[in-house]
């Protein structure tokens, strides 16, 4: 494991959570960004989780312990950032079901992604089935095709997305698919 | 005024504290990104403050509170998004002095800044003079040339950057200026 003690600890006791769930995925993703960032392919971060202060305490004027918070419903996605030019935006999810039940997505997420591909970005969405072991991609516009029903079949995800092979460094090389979307819509 | 009157007093209130100097450069452009997504402008937030959480108290499995948390230090800028396609990411400051104090952005900020500009993104500063009442955009490039000095003259800002009018809506239309600076480069 690449988790020192201490941190590992934290990880399987937040896991337990309903609101971490999905964290394996975020930690591979977060791996592979730090990667691209490192080897200066590409700039990719995870944006802060959103949190309503509500208690300041301010122990001296430059420290402050906040006593009262509340975690928000985010507006947009977790990741994006900037790839040869290009404005990335994805989300990223896991599932123990056997197709992706779109409750799992906030509205105005899909909301999001679909106006990133109004300006031109590229925006996708990044599905981890956890008991199948597989992760797949899949481009805003074939999610869009199909948010009418209450979940996505994996076989559509396996006809419409790219599959995504785990590996060491990086540990989920999206941005080879990336590459393809780009050369595919050129 | 545009503030409902209980979000005022907060307001107020918060503009005391050393951590939210700069509200009212940070409230405008807020309003700026809002008016450019609601006309389909430009796809532009506010990321999230970054927060480290220390105990969460489940009052039940849906109803989390945050009883201890700090202020992280930003790891990248605040403002990121996509427009025509282009990615955009900078960092808004106010400053009462007659200069720019570098020590109002993080180092690793404008290693961050620096780092759009090699991934072929647009990045900037937008600096707001209070006293003199003028707001400028600064490009990266330009900012490069000077972080060996300790601030940043206003000399140096109004000769290399470009200066932002205040209106009504969009209330500081920063991307007339993206839109210039695209073509100056093209």
């Amino acid at each position: 494991m690449r988790y020192p003690n201490g941190q590992k600890k934290e990880y399987k006791k937040a896991n337990i959570s309903y609101g971490n769930r999905g964290m394996e995925l975020e930690a591979a993703i977060n791996e592979t960004n730090e990667f691209y960032r490192l080897t200066k392919k590409a700039l990719i971060y995870k944006k802060p989780t959103p949190i309503t202060v509500s208690k300041v305490n301010y122990k001296s004027r430059f420290e402050a312990v906040i006593t009262e918070a509340y975690y928000k419903t985010p507006s947009t996605t977790d990741y994006n950032g900037v790839y040869k030019g290009y404005y990335i935006d994805f989300e990223a999810k896991e599932t123990r079901n056997k197709s992706f039940p779109l409750a799992n997505i906030h509205a105005h997420q899909i909301e999001h992604l679909k106006q990133v591909i109004e300006h031109k970005g590229i925006s996708f969405l990044i599905i981890s089935f956890v008991k199948e072991q597989e992760i797949y991609l899949l481009k805003t516009e074939d999610l869009l095709n199909i948010t009418k029903r209450k979940s996505i079949p994996l076989s559509y995800i396996k006809e419409k997305g790219y599959k995504l092979e785990e590996g060491y460094n990086p540990r989920i090389d999206y941005l080879k698919i990336v590459d393809q979307i780009i050369e595919e819509e050129a």
